[in-house]
């Protein structure tokens, strides 16, 4: 961190999140509007799916900390030096992550203990979603106008992110919802690949001017071609998806399906939203 | 954009929308109340006036992006130029149109794709009109006070019209929601329209003092006196559209509606809401 | 306004509204819960009710108006003179009563025409505290910080009322909802007296220094006493209320409903909330 | 107040009050789904419960407030001396102080009077946390930079936990919001405690310097910390009760109930959230 890999780590995991979030979401949702009879969407494999899930999760999150800490000069677990607070940022950095571990922890208490409700992990995302926001808006005192623009635009999409996932813990079952907050899953993903080629430029050419006005008009803009391109993937992946389904189905299961699919159909599509 | 024209161009398209959604919106909700029986709302129909719509604001958000890149030198389509930035102001309203642009697509998807979600045009609006006030949120930079109060009152206005499609989008069929949200889009206009006279004034008159605190304090009512206007739109339109209904319903069918009318709106008026 | 009475008027506006509001709730609210039986709500008695409230509401805010423009060397109707705007802040109050009139004139017409629906008003009324929000927040330019803190603690007050409106008008039948936003219309209404005493002391004693920043302190939690005292009167009322009821009830229609009180009673108080 | 106690003394009355109602919370809930048929919840024990919790709050507030006005010199009731205000930041804390007072008046008045709804004892919560919230915000004028930074961390938890209290008000029987709640009213309590420490450190050695911004950045992440703390209290805490509940319930009524539980209980599990 501080650095250009420190940037596209955590943007490699939220886009990879993004897609595979986006994809188990559409799955779920194009199956269940297809009458959900082939077995795609058995309760023991969905179980393992989503243990493997927390594990993926946990490994990213250890994988941030044990970089931080140790990568590149970290604080190697020193918190107070020399009468002086060590090298706080990395800290912060390894406290989200912390966060997002928790994510995973979560994630796989409600599939094993039957006790727990299935909506904490939605709440426990939230809340990780919340604390990166809180410590981005705590991270850049003293900084140039352009490091501050971008990090607070990490935080207002962490923040939004966080509202959604909060709103989908409220009310159940919605699939825009969901995918809404995918969306911005994705967009913070890239945007921190963004945030890696502004201030660390890779090519070793030379630095934007950190203290430039129009650099920030242009990320304005910039982030919301991300944004658009964040609906693009959903939408590509929604159409594979669909065609995947449909041409599965017709193959396994043609014949009872076909004389249920359209009125059943319809119907669904008004009772699902 | 940077002209008279630039602003009464979106200013008149918002007021056209508005005019369409609240003759469309109120159609509904008094054809509903008077029994859904005489084919005023047939599927296809419905359908295809959908469509139009899609298609009518795909063709307003082209106009909008074409006028910003190729009238009264434009950025033609080049975003970085000697050095510099080129022209990112009208590259912002491009980016706003483009979202509206992705509304219409959104609108003709719903209708033409059975599988999609009909409340995700709904989303598509929310996130056009978020979109339009972040973009304006970092817009104007280093102008003048008053420059940046009728910006700011853009940028407010088009937040709670997002913040209302959004609430539209979770709580489905309440039509003075949707009548809320039209009033805003209806305010949106007339003060895009305000803002061209304030900031352009077309008459070759002189300009109004930008860094005076008094015009502040008068454009404030201004715009609740905009706001007022937009009511007495919607309100106009609702006596005429229930005045129509009532008359061609009592032409086409007189006798089987007359007798039932009565018990049942009282009864739906309390169910409606 | 700019005067003791210009504050008094507006905030015994309040306070009767607030003291009416919360009878007429807690009376509706007791009523139902002791079976409705007694012809305490006939329809017809309520909807003479609520056109006398919407009459009583329009004239408040045609006295307020008229006394702005009017009394005291207000603007006398002229918004532009020699070059430069007439008393705008006159025209602000103006404004304000104008949009709370429109709620009396919602009032009228959602008994009248049984076609609207009946959450037209809360909206009406969230809209008014919204609109009064508004203008507040711009309406204090340049003045002594004890000046703006006084009127920033209206634009929250009105802020929070017309929040709680609108969450009525969503949510309909919460009677705690109702009763919370009403304690916000008193403590309005006793905290424009606050701001007459603070601002223009009518003893002719010396008045609050302004600039003192002591004063803003103890002004925050005089605000918090002033709720308290709301929550008293609310209290109180609704002793009253429930002690009228009874002992009415008891001596109209006593044997039929002794036996059926207990039992019924339990159930409603949960269902109702 | 304004002493390492007056900060330890709200810490541990919010702590004291956490644990108890994580422990009933979870217990309810825990209960609920073993089939609630071993009187663990009957109607008077839960009464009585509720009784004894609003006495406990009560005496809470009234020990907070006649710490405040008569220890070490306090204001001793006198509100105005000498031509100014007289000790101000005290009166601001008898003030929240009595807030909660309120809360426990009102949770007795709901279990002793039938007529009130069940939920004011929720709103009344909210309440005092929001004003707490309004009063910490006009709390810090002219202070250090991260005496006003530790200030407005506990308004930003007390603001958290009152909306959380206000969603619970509006949407009941949310198991986990109430934790998620609750753990804001932990984290405010730690937090009181880290506060302490911070500004008055009880060892005598040498105080933090409060116009460091390294100090700021360390305590940001404290805050996460402490937050991570309440998830492992309440982690903890439903750990324990359940196991409390399954093995005091196999020692009770074990043959009935092993039959059901099962298909009960996951039932239960998908209709509960």
């Amino acid at each position: 961190m501080g650095s250009f890999k420190g940037h596209a780590l955590p943007g490699s995991f939220f886009l990879i999140l993004g897609f595979w979030w986006s994809a188990k979401c559409i799955l779920k949702y194009v199956c269940k509007k297809q009458k959900r009879t082939c077995h795609l969407g058995s309760k023991t494999l969905f179980y393992r799916i989503e243990i493997l899930e927390g594990i993926v999760i946990i490994s990213m999150a250890l994988t941030g900390m044990l970089g931080e800490q140790f990568i590149s000069g970290g604080p190697y677990l020193i918190l107070y030096k020399e009468g002086q607070w060590n090298q706080l940022l990395g800290w912060h950095h390894c406290t989200m992550y912390f966060f997002f571990g928790l994510l995973g922890v979560a994630n796989i208490l409600c599939v094993t203990i039957s006790s727990l409700p299935v909506s904490l992990s939605k709440l426990m995302l939230s809340n990780a979603l919340f604390v990166e926001t809180f410590i981005f808006q705590n991270h850049t005192h003293g900084r140039e106008i352009l490091d501050i623009f971008v990090h607070q635009m990490l935080a207002l999409v962490s923040f939004l992110a966080g509202l959604l996932a909060f709103l989908e813990f409220l009310t159940r079952n919605n699939v825009l919802l969901e995918l809404l907050r995918i969306s911005f899953i994705l967009l913070q993903g890239s945007w921190f690949w963004q945030v890696a080629f502004v201030l660390y430029p890779p090519s070793g050419g030379p630095a934007w001017n950190l203290s430039d006005h129009e650099n920030i008009m242009f990320l304005t803009i910039c982030f919301c071609w991300h944004y658009a391109l964040a609906y693009v993937i959903i939408g590509v992946n929604y159409a594979f998806v669909t065609w995947l389904v449909k041409s599965r189905l017709r193959r396994l299961c043609s014949s009872e399906i076909g004389l249920l699919k359209n009125p059943e159909r319809e119907h669904e599509s008004e009772e699902e939203m």
